[in-house]
């Protein structure tokens, strides 16, 4: 297996000072903090020994050498996730969206108007035949009602409040639980190699916002998404932001390139997705000069998780999964190539 | 005065690793590079040893001293620069309009129209007076024409080809070397204490990318700036984003915190500015709760650089100006406040 050696994280590169360090714990002056970091490099062991892993730690090693012609600088080295599907579930339905419906019924008593009307009576009714055939009109009136009219803190100590209570419908455990295990070790992996990682989701941007740096490890700042416009006003002398029922961006397909470009500026090396909503972002990654990876998680562990691709209405995989094939991107297997799934390790 | 010890930047903050580092010194094992950036801390010789410097060495102490009540830690440590007027020079006209002007100039043989029609006559024409006079509308038309129907890439092309061939009218020189030396410094030192520097400008976040990780230090992923829209599309099988003439963002007054949520997605701790442009800015900076950091360049200077403020066209200063005075925020008095102006030490 091709590892590299792992460089400490406070970076101490020459090897001079390497020497340095030996000295000092060999005088026993290496405080716990830094041997610590020292001692176990990150690595993938959630993954097996096939091709992905394999593709994965190449292209890494290429591009981190010193002198190798396919040397990125540190600052070139960006790499974009996905969310839904690629760093957590997606399944039976958006996460977002279980968060949406319970917001709408959170809300119901203020909005008996509701009850007679579409598509919020359905789900005030656990109406399960009309749900499954919500119209992109209706998604985004469940947006505008559950996602506006309140300000961007107010919005974050909701999504807060539901992430510490509710629970998936199918797995009955916090919808944070329900991130890859295998996906969580390779965006360590990948910092410890010096690369920026962000998200780019379809979802929300200040949704996904309230848990992205506790769960994975990735700051508001690296955080890319759908959006709804906002207005600051002052109230009571303290100036707010209040999300307004008028989408801003939706950054999903063209959107991903869009606001990568927008929000980045700079075109990532890597980038990492699950379903034809993420086709744009692997071309525009890899259509880069220089050494570029692409990976496509392919959903085939109907035991572990789910069985999904072509057919499916939430995270479509097709179109994508042929250009794959074409512009040589790297596809998991996950009944394959994933050795656990889930953060808990089930 | 009351100066913070510098941390290297290889972050050996702990006793005992410093006590390996002098160990491997006095070995002579600690090559050049390390030693180099150990040996001087980032500091503010530009800046004199008046009210502003004072304030902001203070501060900075205070929200990076461990165990500190005002302890900020490093994740949160954000800092928010407006541009024009604050980071470089933004007189007679800002920067990037004479690059606008230019353009025009460039592209005239392949618009012949334009001989007929304002605002692009007056500017073939040099006519002053009637440039004096341009409106809003006119402003935008001239963007139309000159930041969009190219893609993202030719726009950096174009912009890095005028950077290094335009000269400044008044100064003759480049506009790049118009970037105020005490404001660089600032940079410098807010990142050797850990701070993340931001640009927030209302000038062009493409127009902007091309030389702030140069100049500024300040990579492109973190530069927030005024946009147009962009198109994604394939051309010759190679995906490019194609610049449009429909605005996305207006980055001044409330644009500044708007686009701060959007970007950034955690207020900042300090923010710098120097216009009514920046109000907004400061505003959403300084009412988070804990120790925030607002200041305002005020430019009374008119033998080394320009003196002006209240009735100016550019960069008017007037409503900052007192809400600086009711919410504390620091003024910097460029005549009495700063001992050098341009980065060449004129």
């Amino acid at each position: 297996m091709n590892t590299r050696p792992y460089a400490c994280s406070f970076s101490l590169r020459s090897r001079t000072l390497g020497l340095a360090v030996v000295l000092a714990a060999i005088l026993g002056t290496v405080d716990a903090e830094a041997q610590d970091r020292c001692k176990e490099p990150p690595s993938l062991p959630s993954w097996n020994d096939t091709g992905p892993r394999q593709a994965i730690v190449d292209f890494v090693m290429r591009v981190t050498t010193e002198g190798s012609a396919d040397f990125v600088p540190v600052a070139e080295r960006i790499a974009v996730f996905d969310n839904d599907g690629c760093l957590w579930c997606e399944q039976p339905l958006y996460f977002q969206l279980f968060f949406a419906l319970d917001r709408v019924k959170a809300l119901a008593e203020d909005h008996p108007e509701w009850r007679e009307q579409q598509p919020f009576a359905a789900i005030l009714a656990d109406d399960k035949e009309a749900l499954a055939k919500l119209t992109e009109h209706d998604a985004a009136a469940i947006v505008a009602a559950t996602h506006a009219g309140i300000t961007t803190d107010e919005f974050a100590a909701v999504v807060q409040d539901w992430l510490k209570t509710a629970r998936h419908p199918v797995y009955d455990r916090p919808y944070t639980e329900l991130t890859y295990q295998p996906m969580l070790e390779l965006l360590e992996y990948l910092r410890a190699n010096d690369f920026k990682t962000y998200i780019v989701s379809g979802g929300g941007i200040e949704f996904l916002r309230v848990f992205a740096e506790d769960v994975y490890g990735i700051p508001p700042e690296q955080v890319i998404g759908s959006s709804v416009k906002t207005r600051y006003e002052m109230r009571n002398g303290e100036p707010v932001l209040v999300k307004l029922p008028e989408v801003g961006s939706i950054d999903d397909k063209e959107g991903k390139p869009i606001n990568i470009n927008l929000h980045i500026g700079r075109r990532p090396v890597m980038a990492f997705g699950n379903s034809d909503g993420d086709l744009q972002m692997l071309q525009w990654t890899t259509a880069g000069d220089g050494p570029r990876f692409g990976l496509l998680v392919h959903h085939t562990d109907a035991e572990r998780e789910y069985a999904y691709d072509r057919d499916s209405h939430i995270g479509r995989l097709d179109k994508a999964l042929e250009e794959a094939t074409a512009r040589g991107w790297t596809v998991v297997d996950m009944k394959d190539d994933w050795n656990a799934i889930f953060a808990d390790g089930e």
